[in-house]
């Protein structure tokens, strides 16, 4: 064994390109892992971002590098967030990751020639390999595909349908699953339980030599297991591969250690060699090398925004809450109440503060994994069976359940309260993850309510306002802070509050920047009305006809929403009620929005409420 | 045997409730599913509908009904279009079926107390099995949940998420897996290949039951036999036990003779003993009992539009052709040309008219089976490696692949073609098919074009343009036919085309419609302008801001979708521009348009061209 002092050591701020692994000895590359350990730590305390699963996948992804070459092979990571090795492997530095103008925390077309697609949202990798497998074989070309997924996206539909359609003709992927026995939190279903099968799979192996070595020893013994080919044959088909993969036609290799860089190259060498998909199920540690990553089980050191490296304390003021928090606490209140109150959520239950309610009503809470369409249909046959379910999730993941949210439940005019966290601008996660979408199509789903509260008192009364058979209330909230007032108030349904008096101009403004805007416009005494648009859907017909259409002009003020949203279903009440004033809309353009942080998104699109204070 | 003079016979006209049915014996019960056959054949004939699936189920519907207490026990019917059995048993005339006021074509809780939830999107009821299977055990009740799928839409991502989170809790459900071999094509993908291994299964007992038989011979057999009793359980537990649903903690039953309702009662009964959930996989013929139905293999007897019984003719006047068919030519045109055009296609190759595109380009076409997230993932794959794909989808079931299209497409602004079918009111399928709801989000999604035809000619031109670079091209099309021109026509890129010059009044009209309405202004010689609007997105802008913001009034017609589509989105446009004349909005309400045919359903919202004469 070479002597540690002989080892080389690689510098990684001088890294251009992969080439150079095939050149250290395993000794090096566990020294490199463990280098390049330090440095996702420390780049990641300072710049915030996802730690377990790139801590996780350190030695996979020195080993696909070495066993590929992603000059002409394809790499997808799905969902990913856990490339931070490959973007240091590939020549990119982590100094700015996630910041404007930084590299991203995803894979991203535009900042390396390495890499071929971009995800973000999960489960994707299967079917956009089959895509490019297809493109490889109808070109007559030859490179390998492979798709890098996590066991807890394996479990989304869209995974299954990708790996369904896998064996749908004859073009060659590879699947990494990188199975590390956790998702955001941990995993759920019957899939997971079936990892665990494939992990304990060399008791059949042993079983069986033991059997052939007892009949070996007799003459008897030989002939039975002569006769008995046919169904050893037919064990060896039917048991050995018979998993869930070789079920539907795919080959499996596996699990193979995710932290032994040769016997995952091992692994990858002879997937090569097959000539159909194969899935590699490695076994690998979230957290691994960080002593405070490595030992959690709640899923908090998934995505951090800063920490302090050697104390392992993640930085927050803790002066403030989010909006998570306070619907966190909204939902266990309620749930006290309200017996028919069942809580749904898809795998975000850390991210939404969400532990508490399922601490305290652990059989009324049900996280049923990365799995955003059946949480809504699931709630749909809650909901037509009498309960009232409350449904969390993020705005840029219900873009993928928006057809059970209107045909599952708002069709059939059942109620479910829909909590849509991170709405609006989210910052560093990026392009994948802005929550700006949704209005569009909630504001043009029938049944359905669209709400959004500007002060954590509003919040409690929407919530609260959310069980009386309104069909799907939805109630969006950004991913902000703020100190907390624990005040409570009443609203009532469908109405608007007047924050401000004033006249000429009447600013209509939606969500926690209108008291921005508020504080703003008083110290500049500026004699503008300003509205509080609470209910987006249904608005406040009252003081639309009745006031807003007297002002010589309107503002309409959402910065949570691309323009298709709010402001534009406000500006055509308007218009259809004859208003002949001026509308002017601050919203979101028909852009997608790069990472950056909050404020730099605002500012970019002139959407501070100072922006609206310079239109006055 | 009881003489066949003896036979109960049932009048199905008046029954009342599935009570009578275990008053009848065996033989009965036979003929009772002849003559329900041959009413929904005669029924299906007359109004249209879904024949097939229907025919397939008589035997199913028959022995569930006997065997659970529906007024209590609950069902849902997975995609809902093979529910006529089950309406006839539950005491429901089809002489009006999907007419106007007449039953839906689907479960429809607001018919009768039986229909417990509705479906019409595929591959929803394991969800929604669960969910109220959830509700029963929070609310300690005890009935049954049976979900009843078919083979195709249990290959869906959202039945493999409801599956997988089965086993998450133990709340029971009873999966009825309605095996036909047989999608809307033929089933695609890994998992048909499972459904014939458990098919074959028989095949391992027979080979067991020789293997002992032999060895029970002998002494030492026997004790090879007793040794061997370790591995015989394994044996048992882990390959009998092992398919797909074992592997993920479902019990499964069958295959069982779906015709046979002995058989099925009999599984049925040993279901309800289980305590955890349960697969119960029943083979089916598709067509059963009509010949023409049943000895197709291409998919026309799947929905019919109405048919002679007697010689099997579908009625069509073959004059007319469908936007499809023209689409359809399109698609094989341009791929003759395009080396780099590949067809993705979820299921609806049929129902779209493309049998063509897979006969003549069988390697570049692809269906996906019911799998629309995996379909414009895929082409994300496909377009990031260089493919051009075509993707055709009818409009409702985009709403389940809406996030992919973004996430995956869009985003990353790559090209790709998508063929919106069906856009616009369906008719007769009612609230769940409705097209009407893709513009909001397509019109709020980046990098996006989005266009409709009104003419042939524009078609072509319109999907030869989806070529040239211009991201995610939809072209929305409708559920309507024309006389064929075979003319061909250039269009500029973004172009409105006026098709009649007149003062005071504009008219921007999307659709075919569009030319309807022009053939009656001129008839009723009205001097208005009348606007083509084939691009919703980008739209004309010089047309917008050099002509239409001079006219007094503008109309803007868009009978194809809800009001927050293209009527909204050129209404703001107009807006920002500082239009100060009168805007009228003729598009579809707020609301879930129930099953009439599309000319009632445009009068019930005063949609046709004559409403919009009325306004002049």
């Amino acid at each position: 064994m070479a002597n540690k002092k002989e080892l080389k050591k690689v510098n990684i701020a001088e890294i251009k390109d992969p080439t150079f692994l095939k050149d250290l000895s395993y000794a090096e590359l566990d020294l490199l892992s463990k280098d390049i350990c330090e440095y996702i730590v420390d780049k990641t305390a300072i710049n915030g971002g996802h730690l377990s699963s790139n801590l996780g996948v350190i030695d996979a992804t020195i080993a696909l590098c070495r066993s590929f070459d992603f000059t002409k092979d394809k790499i997808i990571f799905d969902v990913g967030h856990q490339c931070y090795t490959y973007k240091i492997l590939t020549g990119r530095s982590l100094e700015r990751l996630r910041k404007k103008d930084g590299v991203s925390g995803f894979q991203k077309m535009s900042e390396s020639p390495y890499d071929h697609f971009e995800c973000g949202h999960s489960s994707t990798s299967i079917s956009v390999a089959k895509g490019m497998a297809v493109t490889r074989d109808l070109n007559k070309e030859d490179y390998s595909v492979v798709a890098f997924i996590g066991d807890a996206s394996f479990a989304n539909g869209l995974a299954f349908e990708g790996l369904n359609n896998l064996t749908n003709g004859n073009n060659k992927v590879i699947i990494v699953l990188n199975d590390n026995d956790m998702s955001i939190t941990k995993p759920v279903g019957g899939l997971a339980k079936t990892f665990r099968k494939l992990s304990n799979s060399s008791l059949y192996r042993r079983s069986k030599h033991r059997y052939q070595r007892i009949m070996k020893k007799t003459r008897f013994g030989r002939w039975i297991l002569g006769w008995t080919g046919a169904i050893k044959n037919w064990f060896k088909r039917h048991v050995m591969a018979m998993n869930v993969f070789d079920n539907i036609g795919l080959a499996y290799i596996g699990p193979v250690d995710g932290h032994n860089i040769k016997s995952m190259e091992a692994a990858f060498k002879k997937a090569k060699t097959y000539d159909k998909s194969v899935v590699i199920h490695i076994k690998t540690i979230k957290g691994k090398g960080y002593k405070f990553a490595e030992n959690e089980d709640n899923g908090k050191w998934h995505g951090v925004s800063g920490f302090d490296k050697e104390t392992g304390k993640i930085n927050t003021n803790e002066n403030l809450v989010s909006w998570s928090t306070i619907y966190s606490k909204a939902i266990l209140e309620e749930m006290a109440n309200r017996p028919e109150a069942v809580a749904v959520i898809p795998a975000t239950a850390v991210g939404s503060e969400l532990q508490p309610v399922f601490e305290f009503y652990p059989t009324r809470s049900f996280d049923v994994g990365i799995a955003e369409e059946h949480a809504l249909t699931m709630s749909g046959g809650l909901a037509a069976s009498g309960k009232h379910p409350i449904v969390s999730i993020y705005s840029t993941f219900l873009q993928r359940a928006f057809d059970e949210l209107s045909h599952d439940i708002a069709r059939m005019n059942l109620n479910a309260t829909i909590l849509i966290d991170r709405a609006g601008l989210v910052g560093e996660d990026g392009n994948t993850h802005q929550g700006i979408y949704d209005e569009p199509f909630l504001l043009a789903t029938p049944n359905t309510v669209v709400t959004m509260a500007s002060r954590e008192s509003e919040a409690f009364a929407l919530f609260k306002e959310s069980f009386n058979n309104h069909g799907v209330f939805c109630i969006r909230y950004p991913r902000s802070k703020m100190l907390p007032s624990n005040k409570r108030e009443e609203l009532s349904f469908g109405k608007w509050k007047k924050e401000l008096s004033g006249k000429d101009t009447a600013i209509v403004s939606v969500g926690p920047l209108t008291l921005d805007l508020k504080k703003l416009l008083e110290e500049n005494k500026k004699e503008v009305s300003l509205y509080n648009a609470i209910y987006m859907k249904p608005m406040d017909d009252e003081i639309i006809s009745k006031e807003l259409v007297k002002y010589n002009r309107v503002i309409i003020y959402d910065a949570y929403s691309v323009e298709n949203g709010f402001a534009q279903y406000l500006s055509v009440k308007l218009v259809t009620l004859g208003y002949k004033g001026e509308i002017i809309i601050k919203s979101i353009p028909d852009v997608f929005v790069n990472h950056a942080s909050i404020n730099e998104q605002l500012d970019g699109f002139h959407l501070q409420p100072e922006d609206i204070l310079k239109l006055l």
